[in-house]
């Protein structure tokens, strides 16, 4: 079932000048950048009050965002992720309901360090949807 | 300054379908179609735990977002909003920062019946982004 949102992750070409709009401009509360080796990107945090703006760019030679930004060339929303009580329960359903699951089809390990799975945008009107177990 | 994440809001085809694909496959809570024939589209509400999904298809002959569905032709996220504490205040510093409202810069009553402005993709990291009074 679905929880909470939560993020909005948008592929920027240049972090520190988003971050800084974000800050200066909309007057937001940003974290550092923080590097995700593992996941092929480095991140700033946008803090809301219900949920987070992930701003992201690529980092090393096989970041899963550069081909995004590559056809996005001012940057843009690349995924929204959706909290679900129980993820391999939704996962099932999906499945059995004829759905594809991104990958091996097992959660693998997110940003959060919570388990996650990304359903395919063509089946969910054009929007990559990452589901974290809450 | 930046409050509450509002909505995410997805240009879809088929509103039953996609309505239907997030109550039936997702389990998630959604409102009955809505037409908003002001602002040229039908909405369905997900009531996530947090904010909302919103899924829209056009309505009448010229829809804000029947040019996005052309280039986006399996639907796509159309843009997000976030609530602000002071929209003249917020759009004052953005003015006086350089950037651009759309629009005539003043203030419209939104679908949520609350002063809304939106924001230049361009020059947010090719994001749509829809500023709410909160």
């Amino acid at each position: 079932m679905l929880k909470k949102f939560n993020h909005v992750a948008i592929a920027v070409n240049d972090l520190e000048k988003a971050a800084s709009i974000y800050k200066n401009a909309l007057n937001a509360k940003v974290s550092n950048i923080k590097d995700y080796k593992e996941h092929g990107v480095s991140v700033v945090f946008v803090e809301l009050e219900n949920c987070k703006i992930e701003l992201m760019k690529p980092l090393g030679n096989s970041s899963p965002i550069s081909k995004f930004l590559e056809k996005n060339k001012d940057g843009g929303i690349h995924h929204i992720c959706i909290e679900v009580s129980d993820i391999i329960k939704t996962r099932d359903t999906l499945l059995t309901k004829g759905f594809k699951i991104l990958g091996d089809g097992n959660p693998k390990i997110g940003a959060h360090n919570k388990p996650v799975l990304f359903l395919h945008p063509k089946e969910f009107n054009g929007t990559l949807i990452e589901l974290e177990q809450e």
